[in-house]
């Protein structure tokens, strides 16, 4: 006979659910008590919700399965919200447990009792539900494991009561084996082998699943056959990239930028991706980025299995045999002297090993990542998928669990890394094999130039010190340090190599501050011309779009 | 002419709401580009928004009136949702401020795009508004404002989509001026009149307002002309205490001492405050704490004037000229040799100056503080009203701007800093006069007792490491440093006393890690012994039923 939350563990292991990221408190004590009987069930501990449910993220994106998560009540998910947003808005299958009040307990109003439905709606909205019973509990369960990894992947949210976690009765359940997804239906893909053999500049815009390496393969063989354009959705959840594999470009984050991207196309084959759109909404400017003229087509929608989709697209257009164009390997070389964000990137895409995962975080400063990267090993890159920051070292986190033995990058901006810093924490207590480099520049560089692209560019000293994060400005080798983590702070390219040298010497996890310059500085107003003189580093057709704009 | 931004920051102004704890992203960046334009705006970054929300909190239960937060979206909400939901619970008002993208920009389901109003309601139930037009956002702040700041206060959200921020044709509004709210109506007086004149034990139980001066002396001539007993609410918002003020005992946050402080009453009369829940539920344990036979009167609600109310009890009671009990001063002495956590508080009950204020986050570590800290000199006292740990080292943030020129200790436990340490920046930037003492005992203590009071007491070495914080121990001195805190870590009472006197004797922020045992090791299924050790510190009427209990 088992309590709830044994029988909750036995039906999550059953089901292949082997990590639990957890923050507990009084609520979640039975589920805590019920991990000792349950070898199977990893538990690891953050001292923040949003490091667990970016970890949780963050692990699936590599497992490709959800981990679970424990958080204590409405507060508890509050604080996991941001990042269950970026599992949210990058499809990826969480099954996020928040523990709840006894249900007698609930009409009481006691401190910490809040809707916790209300709120799980925010980044569930496919999936939440409050177990009423412990004989309910396991197919609730069931059900919300189904849901989470499902096509496409969701955050489930199962709000467990304290006495449905602790009363007896629980009787584990199996979860249904995963459906293959279909593949897109002939109509879709007639239309998009129509569209390619038109004649006419067509792109295939690949997102979420199609940016793996079967997908890619296949985009590829279109490429070479039909001379379609690869592009890559601008934050992919998890992208297989490097030597060896087909290069693609993604959509520039900028509007302006993303605008002169997708003006030379005629059709726009959509796989697993969205229609490109504005990240913000700017005063007089589109928000909808795909030309008036250009044909959005869609091969495949997130519902459907994209490698799939695109085989059966390759043999629509006897692609079968083509040759994929693959990038070759090409290191950028080891930079020399004072430190700047390029020069972080270059030494990264120089020194990083095969296998590698990138965790690109660096908002302004990684600007050159991409490109400095693109003929390193072959490694997978993890971005911000909701552009909710502080996703970076929590899902370093969970990466590094889910793959121990691969080297994991955290590239992270010194204004995300303090939203849930405390992931070093885990790092440290799970001995990660996590290499984080925290490019500190010292400000929301960012927002600096958004200040000025939303209009508002005649701004004092009072708004500019509102994105100024010089004051003081955080030492995070001795941050890292105080909770247990390797740091060192450098400044110059030869310590940044010795550093990270270092680093992939010795297991455990590490913390590279490195001191940069604003990448951005004395840009604002002249984001063309900036970009313009990192043109030779720039992959096309953004290269190609850029020269023609300020060819005479 | 002014922009939605510049006439929300003119009414704001005018209705007195001089500071606004901001993490602001690209949607509010015409709010901070409106900051420049108004002097009387006072603009507090935090690097995280619990921090803000937290900081809002503290500010208003010292300043008496609310400040504004800047917030990112329905993310940033997230993250600055624990605290707001601890100013909720404490019925502190809080304007809280969440950007939005631009009106148009939602269709487009952009990356930071979620349903804000669906999260906001957890912690506004009572006033959540998106502004719809340029032309009516001052009017909805107004009305934000007004909801805020009523009786009780609340958090009202104003949700400021991007492009009514910076449409042309805003017009500030002014705020009609707060109305005073009304006395108890004479049947709940003459109720309460009748119960405390029974002759039958009575005890008044005083929350919020009640616990502000005015009201506590009222209170103590009823106890002092008729005999009735002085209870506050376990966690208070904001107690004034300390020598020349009547002193009161707080409800015991475990369940069980509650009941035996309840036991004796035969009338519970209710000023601004609810009648005594369990924090959690338990198996097989109450979560009504009032005894069966003890009725439950209301002398005023959190609508009601709690002062008032109670100045016409006395008058209705005929004690206008008794006098009223105060607390003598009485320091407790200095402590000496190896820390203990009782000998923390000892420390701050005998060296903090007249007139400072005491954040009290410290959970285990903290039991003997109010006891330690009874006679002190006079000081108010804010605790953690809603549950939501993380509240301490921002809102004591907040408290030091309300009160630039009275010293504040935040007294936190080791686990719920970590939710919220980026505090220890904005104290650093604003250069705040905060002595953050945290009981470093490297565990989640409080989880440990309830674990074991859960019933779920035979856990094994998995379950205890999920409340076990100590691999690696977190160095909060160093992680102050890398701040720019002040930070020294002590481990006697002789270098924490040192360490107190430095932090007085130099202005902006130090923080004290101080490394102590866990103040209820082995404690255990042994709650009544240990408390009963500590009995001659302990106040009244608790340690009589305690002495009781234990009474052959």
């Amino acid at each position: 006979m088992s309590n709830g939350a044994q029988a909750l563990m036995k039906t999550l292991v059953d089901a292949g659910i082997e990590v639990c990221f957890t923050n507990p408190g009084t609520s979640e004590m039975h589920f805590v008590a019920a991990l000792d009987a349950e070898p199977k069930m990893r538990a690891v501990l953050a001292l923040f919700e949003g490091v667990a449910t970016g970890a949780a993220d963050g692990y699936a994106r590599m497992a490709d399965k959800p981990a679970a998560t424990l958080l204590h009540l409405g507060c508890g998910l509050g604080n996991g919200l941001a990042n269950l947003h970026n599992a949210r808005k990058g499809k990826v299958p969480v099954v996020n447990i928040v523990g709840d009040h006894a249900t007698y307990h609930v009409q009481y109003d006691a401190q910490l009792q809040s809707d916790i439905e209300t709120v799980a709606r925010n980044v569930s909205p496919g999936f939440v539900r409050t177990s009423r019973s412990t004989e309910a509990l396991c197919q609730d369960a069931a059900d919300a494991i189904t849901a989470a990894r499902g096509l496409p992947g969701q955050v489930a949210t199962l709000i467990l009561p304290a006495d449905v976690s602790w009363g007896e009765g629980g009787k584990p359940c199996q979860v249904p084996e995963q459906q293959e997804a279909p593949a897109a239906g002939e109509q879709a893909i007639q239309n998009a082998a129509e569209a390619i053999r038109s004649g006419q500049k067509t792109a295939l815009l690949l997102g979420g699943q199609a940016l793996r390496e079967p997908s890619l393969m296949a985009a590829a063989r279109i490429a070479a056959h039909n001379g379609a354009t690869l592009l890559a959705e601008t934050f992919p959840t998890r992208m297989e990239k490097g030597a060896g594999l087909p290069p693609v470009e993604r959509i520039a984050y900028l509007a302006e930028l993303a605008s002169l991207q997708l003006a030379e196309f005629e059709h726009l084959i959509l796989v697993d991706a969205k229609a490109p759109v504005s990240f913000f909404g700017y005063p007089g400017k589109k928000s909808y980025l795909v030309p008036d003229s250009c044909q959005v087509h869609t091969l495949s929608t997130a519902e459907q299995n994209a490698p799939a989709s695109l085989n059966r697209l390759v043999e629509t257009l006897g692609a079968q045999h083509a040759t994929p164009l693959v990038q070759h390997a090409n290191r950028p070389g080891l930079p020399k002297g004072k430190l700047t964000a390029e020069k972080v990137c270059r030494a990264v895409g120089e020194l990083m090993p095969e296998d590698s995962i990138l965790v690109d975080e660096a908002i302004t400063s990684g600007l050159m990542l991409n490109a400095l990267t693109a003929g390193a090993p072959k490694h997978d890159l993890i971005t911000l998928t909701g552009g909710a920051i502080g996703q970076g070292l929590p899902s370093a986190t969970g990466a590094a669990i889910a793959c121990p033995d691969r080297p994991v990058f955290a590239l992270i901006g010194d204004g995300t890394a303090m939203y849930t810093i405390q992931a070093l924490w885990t790092m440290a207590r799970e001995n990660l094999n996590v290499t984080s480099i925290i490019f500190n520049n010292a400000s929301y560089s960012i927002l600096n130039v958004e200040l000025d692209r939303v209009g508002a560019q005649d701004s004092g000293a009072k708004a500019k010190s509102q994105l100024d994060i010089s004051g003081p400005v955080t030492n995070f080798a001795t941050l890292a340090q105080s909770m247990g983590v390797h740091g060192v702070r450098v400044s110059t390219s030869e310590e940044l190599i010795k550093a990270i040298r270092y680093a992939q010497s010795q297991p455990g996890p590490h913390l590279i501050d490195a001191v940069v310059p604003e990448s951005l500085n004395g840009m604002k107003r002249k984001v063309l011309p900036w970009l313009l003189k990192s043109l030779p580093s720039l992959p096309r057709p953004l290269t190609m779009a850029l020269k023609k704009k300020i060819a005479p």
